[in-house]
């Protein structure tokens, strides 16, 4: 679905920022820094007040360094079930696995498959282990949040994380306990172990995610519709990390190496900021009022994850790798700090499924390691697919997120509107009192600036990141072109 | 919808089983009991596995009785939010209340609205204390729970129990922050306060609600297509107890009053039997051998709550009058033991909601003091309105039932299917091993007998109680043939 845009090799760039931070060994312990610190003694001071932080000796979440001085580990808040998902074989096992792999029944993937195999494997879905058997799947359907067996306590589990399968594959598996999964392009990737098979009632699914079944979710008609009649659940056990070759692999960081980053920047707080399109001034101003209002709260080394998702998204949203190089010159053009910012990619595919979905790209982060998660106006929306309005109340996602089982340990940090204030010219918080001075400039209008040439107001967007979705929007024209004419959408 | 066919007064044998009891004053301590027990030092031995009742001195479930002696109140499992709510206003108040009402603004009721104002106000739905705001209302839906404010504990809700109003009624009620609400009968029957005015978005309900948003969902069709587009939310007060005067009202006993009942016949455990249907011997069958197996666990005076639905129905299902007869019968005919049984109305609409609606079933019994819940095939399911196919997994309800938030102090007891068993010519459990000789009797079969004057096989159901639902077709048929001919439907 996503158009593969060849753009001039910028990935360079994009290695700024977290190259920069991972070479700098500046070892100050000023309290007020403006530079990331690597201290021989990376004693986390953590604040957070969503979550108690042990710092005694001998507790479970601190071990001891090679001096023997107390280490706390890394973890700003906990994985949900206590800990991280690693599902990638160690390398050791890999030769002996690939060949039982080979003789087991086969489950063919999707691109979309593939993506999730991703998530699983890195511990995104943590405690979750593989793809959904029944009762997970029915527990995600109802109450968006599973029981652990362990202790009864819930976490948060949003969407059903399901691999589908057809009559004639569920045949083919027979009464085989495992299977294997095979990647498009024809690689083996993964088993399946203690599987379950159930029935895959599409119209219940869709229903209960999106709170609609009308035609024309994009999620809905690439990955739902075309699959099987059947689910398949199990453990899942991924044979080598999952890498997709595009140049942009150095950006798809783990929880693990996330957590390790955060920890390696001695992060106090770390705040998650999610997004699928461009960066604009209006999103680097929340971010850094965000990060000023950590800092006001006490906070010494407030991290930013600006974390754009990376798998499956609609046919007319900006792809991955123009996005990559739109924020890696947000970042040079210092609209952003790099010295406070990560930038890596969240492997997940995109549902379009409004509250019930922030719920899932938040819960993705606090395993993560993030702490603080900013959420706004339609977080995940899109417009109704058959009516002419939004499909969602464009507050319910944050409400949702406010209430949401499992969700209780994560500071949510609810987004003020930002629009393109007239009256100086820049991006501002919307103040309603001077309504008719703001500016709301929608991702259809932000197109149609960039198909037509126009430049958008002063401020809106910093000019390099600007040139970026220019230069990508007339190479879509020009491929456009020959089937139809230039029209400009309002 | 509900078809009203007067049927010769009867309804003296209703009051057989309950009067029976209330009127039985044995002091008999005798540990197996065969009769219910008043006694005057109502001291409840609870053995409940999943609730630990206070047996100590001045905690707050217990009080003083008149002589001072430790007193422990009704209660064999804790309403939800801990205390059970009741709305209805103290009759010292009631004239200055009304008076109040009828200078508000009006807010026009259905029937079923109605039969909610009777739900919310007696505490079935405890603990909410009024038509869901927003806040609830998103809970209800996302995560079929409510989490308590005093305490972030979470209490089962899920079914969204709202009042739907029109644009106009909405420009009515302008800025007043409580409403009247006014019965179809024209009686200002309770208020509303500090309301919330919010979007009804029918399409994102129904489909979250039900998992389909297809054509033909009884209670949509009823009560949320014709509805209004906004929703009113806020605190209800009763201006008095909800009568029907359709001579069940002595059925319709409120959770409060169940409770005292319970305490009254000393029962140590309380299974609720929800149905919508007439007692066949299948149902019967199944009650009498939980009865067993609760003895077998240890219970020595478990109580069953036969507590058929009576609000809304579909047309085609057999009305509350002729199942209050049916019931009554079953009781006569010694098929259940009215020594051990309960008869009560629950005041519910139903939605046909499967899954979702069966957490709804089972939490309300709660509030009403019942600490068992028999959950079987396919509870509250109907049909696909639109599709040959049952709406929901047979199983799914029993699963999602035994995992739901909020209901982990309830016993869930599943049911194992009954069928009528042609070599013995009786009711019995499905024995697969020999499944041919099983007879699945559907209602629409159950139907097709009746209607044909046939009488279903030997040992179906209880003589009297079939010779109920004949005559009940009988009538029907009676009333239908002027338009259409009698045809037998399979």
């Amino acid at each position: 679905m996503s158009l593969s845009i060849k753009l001039p090799a910028t990935t360079s760039h994009l290695n700024y920022l977290n190259h920069h931070a991972k070479t700098n060994t500046s070892t100050s312990t000023s309290n007020i820094r403006t530079k990331p610190i690597y201290t021989s003694n990376p004693l986390i001071i953590t604040t957070s007040r969503s979550r108690k932080m042990s710092l005694e000796h001998g507790s479970t979440s601190s071990s001891s360094n090679s001096y023997g001085a107390p280490f706390i580990k890394s973890s700003l808040i906990e994985p949900d079930g206590g800990a991280l998902v690693d599902l990638v074989v160690p390398e050791s096992q890999r030769a002996s696995k690939i060949l039982e792999a080979e003789a087991l029944p086969k489950v063919k993937l999707t691109k979309i498959d593939v993506e999730w195999v991703h998530v699983i494997s890195e511990g995104w879905a943590s405690p979750l282990r593989g793809f959904m058997r029944e009762d997970e799947y029915l527990q995600s359907l109802h109450f968006n949040a599973l029981r652990l067996k362990e202790n009864g306590s819930l976490v948060n589990m949003s969407l059903p994380i399901v691999l589908a399968i057809d009559d004639e594959t569920k045949e083919g598996i027979g009464n085989s306990s495992n299977v294997g999964l095979v990647a498009p392009n024809g690689d083996c990737i993964a088993i399946l172990r203690s599987i379950e098979i159930y029935k895959h009632n599409k119209e219940e699914r869709i229903a209960r995610t999106w709170g609609t079944t009308a035609a024309g979710l994009p999620y809905v008609e690439e990955s739902i519709t075309p699959a099987g009649n059947w689910l398949i659940g199990g453990d899942l056990e991924v044979l080598k990390p999952i890498k997709y070759n595009d140049g942009l692999d150095n950006y798809r960081l783990s929880p693990k190496q996330l957590r390790e980053e955060f920890d390696r920047r001695e992060a106090d707080a770390v705040f998650a900021f999610q997004l699928r399109n461009p960066v604009h001034n209006g999103h680097a101003l929340l971010m850094n009022d965000t990060r000023k209002r950590l800092l006001e709260m006490g906070y010494k080394n407030p991290i930013l994850l600006l974390h754009p998702l990376g798998g499956f998204t609609k046919a007319d949203d900006v792809p991955l790798n123009v996005r990559m190089e739109q924020h890696s010159k947000v970042l040079e053009d210092g609209v952003l700090d790099p010295e406070t910012t990560i930038v890596a990619i969240f492997p997940s595919p995109m549902h379009y499924a409004g509250p019930t979905e922030v719920q899932w790209h938040a819960k993705a982060r606090i395993n993560a390691g993030a702490n603080f998660y900013i959420v706004g106006r339609d977080p995940a929306g899109m417009g109704h697919p058959t009516e002419k309005r939004d499909l969602y109340d464009p507050d319910h996602g944050k409400k949702v997120l406010s209430m949401a089982p499992g969700l209780e340990k994560l500071n949510i940090l609810p987004f003020r509107v930002a629009a393109y204030d007239t009256s100086e010219n820049k991006m501002a918080f919307f103040d309603p009192s001077r309504a008719k001075d703001f500016l709301f400039i929608s991702g259809t209008k932000m197109r149609a600036y960039a198909k037509s040439g126009e430049n958008p107001p002063d401020g809106f967007m910093c000019p390099n990141g600007w040139k970026v979705l220019v230069k990508y929007y007339e190479s879509l024209q020009a491929e456009e072109s020959p089937q139809q004419p230039a029209v400009l959408s309002a």
